[in-house]
């Protein structure tokens, strides 16, 4: 009977996880939704599918290439490319219903159809939050975003990060008092490489775009402002730049760096750097991205800023919004290549309940006991011996290990076997998950 | 500028909430996973896009009709439509990675691109369990399942529950002993509906199918066996059915109702209803539904069983199973329309810090001495007044506010304000969790 198997496997570009991974990642996934819940963030969960008329009301370009999109029945369909387009459009659905300034996470699968590349994916995690006010939003916002950003990274502990944040109407009006409006764009895509051509390079672009090299030198000089914060407000301010867009930006970025002191962010931790601009035609103001210290060819980790209007296609309110957004599956893939994560255990339960040939009733009783304290716990049922059944703990990382054969049962026992240190112990049916409460304290 | 907006819409058939809800439906997936987790299961996350030739190796009829499937470059995928089919090609792909018996949740969003109806979705959250065994798995964990259903629906507090069993080996024994074998597809399919039409409708079907009537009465009298659990086990094997399997069946049904006990399920939760089938050609052993005793029109709330061989499309090792799924989205919809459940708090913060006038570091430090301490904290940074500031509150359902004015400043206090009571205290700066944390255990 030879039939014809399938070969199991998944598309390219596709992340999927082995469960000590996939515990890692969740446990990762956690934190950062606890660290948003904990500032208030509400909730939500979009459709993956949507109209492709809502999803392609902005997008062009690359965007367009990329997504997802399929005719099913009479309706274009295509899968959501990030969480922003469903939030402006939820938003402008909604408006009514929702209590502003309206504070959102969603933590969930986005699409992209792009050509696979190491670090890229077509299905990932993105783990976004908002906030959007309702004609205006205060400006102590820009100060909590880079507090949360602060919360995750600290509880995460991937080692020491930097938040580095800039002023888009620093950098606007820079340049329109220098008359290179018309070259906005260009100078911002090219200085917002800096790091990873450097200065040189970014000279030799600015040439090309055929700006005088008087004005390359004041751009060269703008987007090297060193010293500390306060150093280079100081130094922004005394530049002269007849731009009151430029002295606005200035200001903003002083009050909010003054905010994130307050929000208890360390001085260490934050730096203003004038060459992050961050999408083109997006952001107005408050501009961030994160590095990891000993890991900065990662690029940013957490990336975002604020903006004049998040629903224009859908209505004509005005509602300006400032967010973030960790594109988790591919920091979790990096993280893990880099050896900078690891997973620890294969297994979620803190106790294994081992039968050695005794009635399944007080077996389970135990495991009851255990489960019932809050003890996370599993009973190996299977036929095997005692060394298969204790190598299935070790290989799942399982801590304890419950042992229950004749003896126990008759005198109302089990044996307590501390993984970690090879201690074993006789307990009390009814005291294990006390017992493994003290042991897990010391 | 009349610019064209484009009216801000999801489609038929998908479920998307409002922020009091969702915390809601969050709260019922939170409770599922930490029942799930504390039996030992693992996380799994599979793609949500998939090759077609993968998800429809099996599939037929209803699949291939009701599937997401489109083409991206030179593959032809499709939206997995449930958790199984891609739990079994995860099994078989690394089954060299995995320890047996694997046991795996997953909580993830399924595609059916079905005509909408009501109580109908074409997104959808399953919440799966499946336990897998290498070549064989122990029968307890057919006690296992229903004990984790009932953890969970205890837990879930909808009120009193039945979790229905059935062994499928009992029904083809009794169909294989009458000479029926040829019909047992069609005859379990007519019994499966008795709680839909009535026993009178069943009969009139069966007769409708050219069975003799002597064998309808035995099959009718066989699947109406009434009495307590341990009552029907005696009717079954007091049947004198000439089948090894039938034999085989009840022998199966009396461990597991005697591992159910052991597992703590209280009697009244559970009965054996020799009616249920599931799924035709798929299951093999013991079967379950679960219903809410005071909600039965809603259907199962909680199904499935014991299957022979998951990997049978991909791989040649036989791989047995007992797995339940949750139908989330429908659950929660029929839930929240039936009024059994209502959304609480359209906030997931304990307190709402509302500065009037003052500086804005005591604020933000009185609101991280809170969040520290870990009680979710938000600030009301807005310009409004006092009133608009307590009707957010109010509106959000926060339980606790927290005002400061200048007064609180000049004696480094703030106002606790108990949002259920009505009852302001002035409380220290650094006592405000402490505080809070005595008022919630009162």
């Amino acid at each position: 009977m030879a039939e014809n198997k399938i070969k199991p496997r998944i598309l390219t570009g596709f992340m999927e996880l082995l469960p000590a991974d996939q515990i890692l990642f969740n446990k990762i996934y956690d934190t950062i939704r606890g660290v948003y819940e904990s500032f208030g963030f509400l909730p939500l969960d979009t459709p993956v599918i949507e109209l492709s008329e809502i999803l392609l009301a902005k997008a062009g370009g690359e965007t367009e290439k990329q997504i997802y999109r399929f005719n099913k029945g009479d309706n274009d369909l295509a899968l959501r490319f990030d969480l922003t387009v469903p939030l402006a459009r939820y938003v402008a659905q909604h408006s009514g219903e929702l209590t502003f300034p309206f504070k959102r996470y969603q933590m969930s699968k986005v699409y992209r159809g792009e050509r696979p590349q190491k670090g890229r994916f077509r299905e990932f995690y993105q783990c976004d939050i908002d906030i959007i006010g309702n004609e205006e939003l205060s400006l102590v916002y820009d100060g909590e975003i880079p507090a949360v950003i602060y919360n995750i990274f600290r509880r995460l502990d991937f080692g020491k990060f930097t938040i580095r944040l800039n002023n888009r109407k620093v950098l606007n009006g820079f340049f329109e008092a220098l008359d290179l409006s018309d070259k906005i764009t260009d100078i911002l895509r090219t200085i917002d490489k800096i790091d990873k051509i450097g200065a040189k390079n970014v000279t030799e672009e600015l040439e090309k775009l055929e700006i005088d090299s008087g004005k390359i030198d004041k751009i060269m000089s703008f987007i090297s402002i060193t010293g500390t914060n306060n150093d280079k407000i100081k130094a922004l301010k005394a530049m002269g730049i007849d731009s009151e867009k430029f002295a606005e930006g200035a200001d903003e970025l002083e009050k909010v760096i003054g905010y994130m002191r307050a929000f208890g962010i360390e001085e260490d931790y934050f730096e203003i750097d004038l060459t992050i601009a961050r999408g083109l035609d997006y952001y107005t103001g408050t501009v961030y991205e994160t590095v990891l210290d000993d890991y900065r060819n990662l690029g940013s980790v957490c990336s975002g800023g604020r903006y004049d209007n998040l629903t224009e296609y859908y209505t004509n309110t005005k509602l300006p919004g400032i967010g973030i957004s960790i594109g988790l599956t591919r920091l979790f893939s990096q993280l893990k290549e880099a050896g900078i994560i690891e997973a620890e255990s294969a297994s979620l339960v803190k106790a294994l309940v081992i039968p050695m040939g005794v009635d399944m009733e007080y077996t389970l009783r135990a495991a009851g006991n255990i489960r019932n304290a809050g003890i996370p716990v599993d009973v190996y049922y299977g036929e095997k011996g005692m060394k298969a059944k204790m190598k299935y703990a070790n290989k799942l990382g399982i801590p304890y290990v419950v042992i229950i054969g004749e003896d126990e049962v008759n005198s109302n026992t089990v044996t307590l076997k501390n993984m970690n240190t090879g201690q074993q112990k006789s307990v009390a049916v009814d005291n294990i998950a006390d017992e493994i409460k003290t042991q897990e304290r010391m």
